[in-house]
């Protein structure tokens, strides 16, 4: 599934995202405990509004939409080959009363060797923000970054 | 303060952030059920940086960083002036054992005048990413937007 609804928890790597009943990825979510967070680039939007816009239920996604799935090292779910970046997670929690699911990262790897590594920003309306420059300032920050600068 | 640990929750106005008994402001928001959220651009960064970086407890940001504050139209805290857009909320839960604060928003503004609108994205290393280019697929989309196109 496409998800925008998603935040960093802490410098541990935890994450949440907000879905539920009516998503067909929820069911499978609570049942195996485990997914993938797979970071999409500018270059594949439309794959990813494609994949938001029709349900896992009736469409084998990965097929669809020209994907290839990887084994991850720690996790069932399939990495996304074409992505940026695959984050795999164990599911910690899920608070019911608002639909959010606690992740937990037990593995990672990056795309190093890929050109393209602008990502999106989902406005909400439709719309999407691509990545522009980056700024530093890890100096500034390094009272706050438990790793220090 | 600043917080970049934050996220939609639905297409009706909701919110969650994450802070916790580190951050002089949680023991404000428990107490009040209220907050601002106000939303800098990229020509703040030094201002966004500096006020994440010391407290409340023993500064007056407002004073320090050269800030404005207004009066909202619902909720008892200030606006900043110097903001993008300010987005008045209603603490609606406190999720703690996740240091989740879930927020309503009650009111907004924004501020059509202002130029530079290129918002702020934290990597969490210090680094930030500004706001590049938008591309519109509302109509892509139009299946998943309550609103329609």
């Amino acid at each position: 599934m496409t998800i925008s609804w998603t935040m960093v928890m802490d410098f541990t790597p935890a994450f949440a995202i907000v879905t539920g009943e009516w998503n067909h990825s929820f069911a499978a979510l609570r049942k195996n405990r485990e997914c993938v967070i797979a970071i999409p680039t500018v270059d594949m939007l439309d794959k990813v509004v494609g994949i938001g816009t029709c349900s896992g239920a009736d469409t084998d996604k990965f097929a669809r939409f020209g994907l290839t799935p990887l084994r991850g090292r720690v996790v069932e779910p399939p990495l996304i080959k074409e992505c940026l970046a695959n984050i795999e997670c164990k599911v910690t929690d899920i608070v019911r009363k608002h639909n959010i699911v606690v992740l937990e990262a037990v593995a990672a790897c990056i795309d190093a060797a890929r050109k393209e590594k602008r990502t999106l920003h989902a406005v909400g309306d439709g719309t999407f923000i691509v990545d522009g420059r980056r700024i530093d300032r890890r100096k500034m920050m390094a009272s706050k970054l438990p790793w220090g600068v």
